[in-house]
């Protein structure tokens, strides 16, 4: 397939390695692997994790669940806190599957019980330190209050945790040090009031060697990987699975400066901050295979339709109006979520979940 | 319409006045107005402006274009280094429309004379201090060889700026300053080699009083305004035309927040900084005939789909799960990109570009 706009290319051989590779970390721990879709939010891409005999994902939205579930999907989990105003998708939803909830409140739980008359699960959202969402593991009485209000309908499942601050960690040690906080607030609760625990994040599940503590894990990026994980250490860039092809519209040598068609509405605006300043993405060279692993030069800015590009000589110079580059996406969740539709490296088109 | 999940709610009246507005600046300034159209990507708020007696308009890509082009607009400027890899499109576009192209280097121009056989202009992208792209103005040699290369169906236009650094600019004064430097760079260049002068940009189109040194305005975001223009003085609160509706999901009365379904995929990581920290959003309250100009507090954080709002008493306490609260975007362009579609203040569907 010709590409001559910006295209998110997807490799699926690297993103079926890392399938197998979190498999693989999960059954060593025993625990079951959940995956977050809400990275590729795709039925085609999904199916490659059924393929490694994975039956049960995780989503973030009623729409994403209404969209797998309608791919055949039947064992999700909703790992956002439930939404009281589309009580009746849920329970729509909750007639043809095994669907579990996030509940974080009692007014939550009151409503789910009035409004929700399919069988539904639910997890206790637990707040291990990333002060998003989640109860604090020490309002046992609270939590006591939630488990309590089982029935045959509304059936407890146990503790779900999402510890997002992993991502503002500094390295693998710091991120085994933030794990290891989390284990001391989730199992104790388990040993009190049953239930399993559910953990998620890919800088966790790719970096901590014995994950047998949990009974669940719900990565999602780990699928595609990008360069905020490169930098967390989740990931090597080998492992990193998409990469935006974008055309390169024009060049300006005496500041160093290649723009192309790349901006916040293909990548996002999310960044790193290195040492030269902040990054919204590396170049790379496209080849006949995908992409070369070689950075080149950070995307240095961003607008609505521009990146700007920083590349030093011999590279600059190569480089001419026409051309196309690749840029590994920051943040390839939300890359993801800008695209119509992805390419495969072999030049198929992918298709995903579109926002109508 | 009954709004469950993160919907971008679009002020018909206000959208209608700011087009007003802009047109009477424009007639005044005796200035052709081109608005741009990628702020709200919608042919139904296109007509708005047809229905103001605006028959031209701008776009940052191919695919806008056709979008456009489909939709009857038969006079499109594509505000974006011409791409070559998508000559067979532009051609195709060339046949049927007035079409203006941006040039800023010999190669495309070249590239551009050999694959374009329909009637096409181009307008040379000057670079008035922005840096991102355009030709520096000084290089009076190689704009004069770009002038030059005009035939019968490559028709040279004139000059197109963008001066995108007024959106670092530090108020109106700061915002004037930068605009007479502009104007210095371009009226010569008009002087010389003759053309029109097109320019663009929200806050010196909604700030500078006198605009008539220029023939052409191509202003984008003042249709919806947001919360960066309102911090540049582009516009009043009462101004801004659209605010996300978004479900409370779940409430931290401890650490005084919020936690809305509003995130990353539906108003952008985009922010501003302010005195408290990082600003992605102002929340508002949500009333019969749309929302609140009286703020409530910030959204703080931003992950995919989780936004956390920072509210102080008595408005923390009057917060309930399962309420719709409404957040002025900080970029009203990227927010809107982001949506399959908007709800207007009536209820009713607005239609958009979607990617697909």
């Amino acid at each position: 397939m010709k590409i001559a706009s910006p295209t998110l290319l997807v490799d699926e051989e690297t993103c079926r390695a890392n399938i197998g590779k979190m498999k693989s970390r999960a059954q060593k721990a025993k625990a079951v692997l959940r995956p977050h879709f809400k990275t590729h939010q795709s039925a085609e891409i999904a199916a490659w994790f059924k393929d490694a005999g994975i039956e049960q994902c995780t989503v973030s939205s009623v729409s994403m669940a209404k969209y797998f579930a309608s791919h055949g999907w039947k064992d999700l989990s909703i790992a956002f806190p439930y939404n009281p105003l589309e009580a009746d998708a849920v329970n729509e939803l909750a007639a043809d599957l095994n669907l579990n909830i996030w509940i974080e409140s009692e007014e939550s739980l009151t409503e789910v019980k009035s409004k929700i008359k399919n069988p539904i699960g639910y997890f206790i959202g637990i707040d291990v330190g990333y002060h998003r969402t989640g109860i604090d593991p020490r309002q046992l009485d609270k939590i006591a209050r939630l488990v309590g209000q089982q029935s045959e309908n509304h059936i407890f499942k146990g503790f779900m945790s999402h510890a997002g601050h992993t991502y503002g960690a500094k390295g693998a040690e710091n991120i085994r040090w933030l794990y290891e906080g989390a284990k001391k607030m989730l199992l104790p609760l388990r040993d009190k009031f049953g239930g399993i625990v559910s953990f998620g994040d890919t800088p966790s599940c790719s970096i901590i060697e014995d994950l047998s503590d949990y009974d669940e894990l719900r990565p999602g990026n780990f699928i595609f990987y990008d360069w905020m994980q490169h930098d967390l250490a989740s990931c090597k860039v080998e492992e990193i699975a998409v990469c935006l092809a974008c055309p390169v519209v024009a060049i300006h040598p005496d500041r160093n400066e290649v723009i192309v068609q790349a901006g916040a509405v293909h990548l996002s605006k999310d960044y790193i901050e290195e040492e030269a300043g902040k990054t919204f993405g590396k170049a790379v060279r496209l080849d006949s295979s995908g992409w070369s692993r070689q950075i080149m030069g950070n995307v240095v800015r961003l607008s609505q339709e521009h990146g700007t590009i920083r590349l030093e000589d011999p590279e600059l110079a190569s480089v001419k109006i026409g051309d196309l580059l690749g840029i590994i996406p920051v943040h390839s969740c939300l890359a993801a979520d800008l695209q119509g539709h992805y390419i495969s490296t072999k030049g198929e088109k992918i298709e995903k979940l579109i926002k109508s």
